[in-house]
């Protein structure tokens, strides 16, 4: 295995070896530490000392399922905290195949370049004529360029105009680029390196083996018996994707509804996990309800929308997507979510924040909740990189700042994934005491057997959480599989150690999630973050969630004992 | 003496008695202290439990030389830190007139209040008719209203819509509202407040009286002589103003020039005191070179700029407005600095923060340096409240984090001065770890005899500073007088006791200037700053000054002593 380091200010590059006694170190855990190891924590996200720096898992390109995940490191230009952000689809398949664990993107540039990347070394080419326009078409150009069947990371207009909502998109098993690194603004971090594209082109190269073939696949079929078998994995996933989530949420009073202000939305059923998959039965044609992004994935919670006459619109419609830009902007039509995700995909932004940047533009009064017109027109602006399309391209946080909004749903200015934490508790202390800001990736409590309501316990469960999803963002395994894994990690031990041939256990990765963790809390730390950061926005703390009759009440002492001041000792 | 307390949710109000003992709180002790010790330092600076204070220095009412400043207070939404910010002009004498020392505004509210306050009490009266318009036109209809003679604190559009960049004006002598409390945008806590305006009318009240009337006077006939004898206040300043300093500066290499690229200004000339003067002096009429913001000022730096045909445009034009506004944006042309300057006046913007965004923005490409009227017409999108305006009003931060830009001169989130910090470095060390953020007035050092371009010893020098600018915000006197005052601390205690009638030391009021430090450093310790946001940006450790080929190379762990974190023990 080998690390790629490519300086962007003078197009030069160079392999370094990964020993073999740090082949666990994948995905996040890697991310974490070359940003930890590597960027000074007060470095100007936008400036030539931040590093972008892009890890596959420990088992992505084993084609265990649902383990084709990739990982995004770098100093958020958002958060300005460390961030991680993966993602599904192909790149990080390519990326194995390569025989690559990561690529560490360094120094800054002003024009934008395509990086292609081979089994021979790396070519450099201006990337003029993929600018400005929709990431559709560009990745179409490049396909139709480099070959069809390319790995593929992209950034948008977004991300060439360093907003802070821009993602990184990679292509699914279908070739559409809409598989997104979506947290943080890590598109951005590209934009000012001046990476538009990374192609990957695995032409040539052999297939990556499991080293004990014999361990890895009996492990590999217990662990995809267990996927089948649990609820979740095996049935609802597969059905109703993550959208499945709206009915439990509404019921929750944890819906974000219009800019979080309540947590139960009027016209949920409208939009919920079931009506999206009567729409896209109803309508046929290329829309489908069951979708795999990587290949292999047996769970297959994505999905492909398509229009009343079955041609294909965008890919995933997903809970959060449905959060944060239905109930969220008071929207009851799944059609006008869909259209907003699209222009989302198209431009490269994040979901969860644009939803949340459009949410808090309503509550300035810019539009009104449920204009399902002017949402669209104003993500348009974004598109157009009009003065106010910046303001929303600038995220949640921004747009508060630039209209005076005080209720304004972001922890260390990341917005918030759609589940109102004074309804979800647990998801609360995730949002402020993570590292990585609000997000729910990164310490999901919501299937935990407790009252989301009740404070207390919150903070174990997120803990618990937190290092489960650090776990899982380290192998490259989706964390939908958790719920099916359940806790049984010498399971994925044994997996990982029949993988790389070496002998893991399941401290041994309990452990480096751990390490992981408290990396990311001490660059945090060095970046400036206290305690006064693992704070929910003040609002949450004393207005009560109409549909829950909560307030978020986990005491401060219990936070810090988990935040990022707790972890110093 | 009283403090009078404001509740603007419920529109009701009551005094406190403010204790003999305690009559050496004034200024930025009295408005840092309040803020400590009942602003929760995480509370949201446009929420409920931030608070305004309004306190006069402990001479203001004295009628002592350059002694009628006071101080606003509150936590900064701009820097999200403790923040104080004094102006000149009348409203302090009246305040004093009025038996206050300060002024509480506690809770917010969704409409526009006038506040007026007299011998008997407080009134509430809806703002309608005086929003949306310029402050002089306002003011104007509020003297109509409520007589000549009263004091005033207002805020413009900038407030109204809780701008960052918003500030508070009050009155010269001569009743032009252009006095302003700029920095660090408490006209937005203002506007959260609904606090449009607030009247100060002293009907029927007698003027104050020393305590100990011969103590008083015969020390301040020592300073008066003092302040006629130094060359600053005796001479320079009342003949060219703070515009004194272009050339210094410019000589230096710290006359910010294009966004801080450069510290050289090929037209500077053109933008020079000695060029205002002339200019003033041979269009005649109304303008004045020479001219008093507050009654009794011996120094009288301010002066009144008048067009070809000798009427008024605004008051007064200072160096840092015409660093921000002139060099900074590559403007070598004295009406247009007027313009930018005037407008920034009738919006009610903090002009450093004004030209410091406008100056990122033309980093960005928006329009070229040196683009007068590009530059005009982008303020008055700021005026009309367009997006783009929205931006502006944002301040540098914001218009940077929008357009991606990483060349932004702030520090804890507020611009720069007119003092390139490469080239003073003191001033670098001042904006580094003042808990203000990048203020000169929090520790100016231009006048230390030291060579500026060298790092060593600066610490010292911004530490002292430090402490004699925070005896003069105490003191309400203008820091202005500190050249003449040279440390002899001892007259102003003598002063002080005879205008309080107690006994009170050179040592008390140093040691009060160090224990307001103290607590404004630890708010901003429970807001979450650290040694990190004790830092210059980026590129001015990396990037050398053309003009005075100097980096900012003053050790970390020398500033660390200073700042925020090293305060701690």
């Amino acid at each position: 295995m080998k690390l790629l380091r490519i300086n962007m200010e003078n197009l030069t590059y160079r392999y370094e070896d990964l020993p073999d006694s740090e082949l666990l170190w994948g995905g996040r855990a890697l991310t974490s530490k070359i940003v930890h190891d590597e960027v000074p924590p007060t470095a100007h996200p936008l400036g030539p000392h931040n590093k972008l720096v892009l890890a596959n898992g420990v088992l992505t390109g084993s084609l265990a399922s649902s383990a084709e995940r990739s990982s995004m490191g770098g100093k958020s230009p958002l958060t300005g905290g460390i961030k991680e952000s993966n993602a599904g689809g192909t790149a990080g398949l390519k990326l194995g195949r390569l025989g690559l664990r990561a690529i560490i993107f360094e120094g800054i540039r002003d024009d934008f370049q395509i990086i292609r990347i081979h089994k021979d070394g790396v070519e450099f080419e201006p990337a003029r004529d993929l600018l400005d326009q929709p990431i559709s078409e560009a990745a179409a150009k490049i396909r139709q360029r480099y070959g069809e069947d390319v790995g593929l990371y992209m950034i948008g207009v977004a991300g060439e105009r360093k907003m802070l909502t821009a993602a990184i998109a990679n292509m699914d098993k279908d070739k559409s680029p809409t598989r997104f690194y979506g947290r943080g603004g890590l598109g951005a971090v590209a934009g000012a390196k001046g990476i538009k594209a990374v192609i990957l082109d695995d032409t040539g190269v052999e297939r990556n083996k499991p080293k004990d073939p014999q361990r890895f696949r009996s492990a590999m079929k217990i662990y995809a018996q267990w996927l089948r078998e649990a609820p979740g994995t095996g049935k609802i996933f597969p059905e109703l994707g993550t959208a499945a989530m709206v009915k439990t949420t509404n019921k929750l009073g944890a819906l974000p509804t219009r800019n979080f202000s309540t947590g139960s939305f009027e016209g949920h059923e409208a939009i919920s996990g079931e009506t999206l998959r009567e729409t896209i039965l109803a309508r046929g044609g290329e829309g489908t309800p069951t979708h795999a992004c990587m290949p292999g994935c047996a769970i297959r919670c994505s999905n492909i929308y398509a229009d009343v006459n079955g041609k294909r619109i965008t890919s995933p419609i997903e809970y959060e997507n449905i959060g944060l830009l239905g109930s969220n902007l008071g929207i009851d039509d799944l059609d006008a979510v869909v259209e907003l995700n699209r222009l989302c995909n198209e431009y490269g932004v994040d979901t969860i924040e644009t939803g949340a940047a459009i949410g808090v533009a309503m509550e300035a009064g810019l539009l009104n909740f449920g204009d399902k017109e002017g949402a669209i027109n104003l993500l348009k602006e974004l598109g157009e990189g009009t003065p106010l399309g910046r303001i929303i391209g600038g995220g949640a946080e921004l747009v508060g700042k630039i209209y005076g909004v005080r209720k304004v749903p972001v922890v260390k200015g990341q917005a918030m994934p759609a589940y109102d934490p004074r309804s979800i508790k647990g998801l609360g202390v995730t949002f402020a005491t993570s590292p990585q800001g609000a997000d729910h990736t990164a310490g999901q409590t919501v299937r935990a057997q407790v009252n989301h309501h009740d404070a207390s316990g919150q903070v174990e469960v997120s803990r618990e959480a937190q290092k489960v999803n650090t776990i899982f963002d380290i192998l490259g395994i989706c964390y939908f599989a958790s719920s099916a894994v359940a806790g049984r990690f010498d399971l994925l031990a044994d997996m990982v150690s029949g993988y790389i041939g070496r002998e893991i256990t399941a401290d041994d990765i309990v452990g480096l999630a751990q390490e992981t963790l408290r990396m990311e809390h001490a660059f945090n730390r060095g970046a400036g973050m206290t305690k006064a950061h693992d704070r929910l926005p003040e609002h949450f703390y004393e207005e009560i969630n109409p549909a829950s009759q909560t307030v978020f009440d986990v005491p401060e002492e219990e936070l810090l004992a988990i935040g990022t001041e707790g972890r110093v000792s």
